[in-house]
């Protein structure tokens, strides 16, 4: 897949480092086991010491280049995971075997954590065989029902995350069940609002067009069908598909990754650092890919 | 694809009547040629005669058979077209070149139309080869934001359609972003509130749980990672699947046709027959599928 190429050596690996929260869990420990081989980066283990040396004995995997972080329990793995993120010693969080709920209070912690400016997001990102490019998908989980201000944020994180990926001007389409401007339905309202907020240029580094449906936004042959007329040239080629609610994200990204043949990463936006949140429901791969699409990001 | 077994002729072929609003459409002559080369139901087609004419003989289509009903325009033709239901002379209406408002307009009229009991909602049905079964989906546009009553009346029609097509009893998963209840998630309490109106008996001739996500309503592998528990036999196994708003429902359903290798129909629900409302977009082959699944549903 052409996300894998996240997953290639670059001049930049071995400089960074990843601090793993909770990393005595054997499916975290083998995926992290994967990034050592490869020499993606540095890792920093925090997590119960003598778990985490048993799990890598038992998958016969070397962390003798691995800095160990010894805590009692997650809460603690959590608080310390995140102190070495402010210190400015990991360019990338991962979730180990921990609640993403304890994760996410030591991240946004008011005192001690690494909150961003804006908000916190996730984002997928999705490189189907039927697409001529990785397309990201904000946010299929994180912000419920996101308000208008919550959109602009959405988009800023994963402009920026997009760019860092090496996309320049990212094509934005603001995803409603339709093309036109319905009255009843004020997702559209607010999807004409952010594409005009792209038009008078407060929404930087980025074009945005909305209202579209997923088929107008991602496939040309569906706008040809449909003959949607824009000044802008987003649609049928967006690279962000900004989603009116997690319902529908979560659904489109479960539809994703379950009906089809394309591979998936997720990567939570808006600390000071790109945060994996990988589960245990996503494959080897995919958690691999997440790790790699964070570290090609990360500064 | 098994949802193809639908186009097979069966001993009731040849008996039922499906009329055509608007039928002087290049597209939807082709599509009404293979039903009529399939044998798979008599045709009334209502438009304008000449236009009607002048594009069978131009496609080398012989409508000798069918019955012809000359409409001025598209207003008559929608009326027309839904006075042959009312009057018992069609088992099924099909959109042709018109408005989707236009013919819903004369759907609804209340001294003329054809409205059943509730509501009016969609339904897509999806085989997809990652499935062991054909999948409905409701509501994937027709009902944008339904109310917790439109959802009960949306599950009803959906159900008494897919018992028509031969599932008994079927599974209903009604679709969140989580399976846990979250107070700031409205749509997991009417999804809980849903689930218990089948455990009360009040859904009937179906099973129903939620909420859950779209990967624990379909798939038995995301069942068995996130062990979800539940009273009733429904995860990973559902039949249909509800939408908690046409955002979610649209954006699954344009995923499932672009992105995967998976058939699909789509059938109007909730009118005195099942209405076929395929668009341009459809592909030949799925348009066909929809006037399958409708014929098949008819009474």
């Amino acid at each position: 897949m052409r996300i894998d190429r996240f997953l290639e050596r670059t001049s930049d690996d071995g400089k960074k480092t990843m601090v793993v929260s909770a990393a005595d869990d054997q499916e975290v420990m083998t995926c992290i086991g994967e990034v050592l081989k490869r020499g993606l980066c540095n890792c920093i283990l925090v997590g119960n010491k003598d778990n985490i040396f048993s799990i890598a004995h038992e998958i016969g995997m070397d962390i003798s280049d691995c800095e160990i972080v010894h805590a009692a329990d997650e809460v603690e793995s959590a608080g310390k995971s995140v102190s070495l993120v402010r210190e400015g010693k990991a360019n990338v969080l991962m979730k180990g075997g921990i609640l993403t709920k304890t994760l996410m209070h030591a991240i946004l912690d008011k005192e001690k954590g690494i909150r961003g400016g804006g908000i916190l997001n996730s984002v997928c990102a999705i490189d189907c065989p039927k697409l001529d490019r990785i397309v990201y998908l904000s946010d299929p989980g994180v912000v419920t029902y996101p308000t208008f201000q919550q959109k602009v944020d959405i988009i800023n994180n994963t402009v920026s995350f997009v760019r860092k990926l090496g996309v320049d001007i990212p094509k934005v389409a603001v995803v409603c069940a339709v093309e036109i401007i319905n009255p009843n339905m004020p997702s559209t309202l607010e999807a004409a609002a952010l594409a005009l907020m792209g038009q008078r240029g407060q929404l930087k580094n980025c074009i945005v067009d909305g209202p579209l449906g997923l088929d107008n936004a991602l496939f040309p042959e569906a706008v040809k069908h449909k003959k949607v007329s824009s000044p802008v040239d987003v649609c049928g080629k967006a690279d962000i598909v900004i989603m009116p609610n997690a319902e529908c994200g979560n659904g489109i990204m479960k539809a994703v990754r379950f009906m089809t043949d394309s591979a998936t990463a997720g990567v939570l936006l808006g600390a000071k650092v790109p945060v994996v949140m990988t589960s245990r429901a996503d494959s080897a791969e995919n958690k691999l890919r997440s790790v790699g699409l964070a570290l090609a990001a990360s500064e």
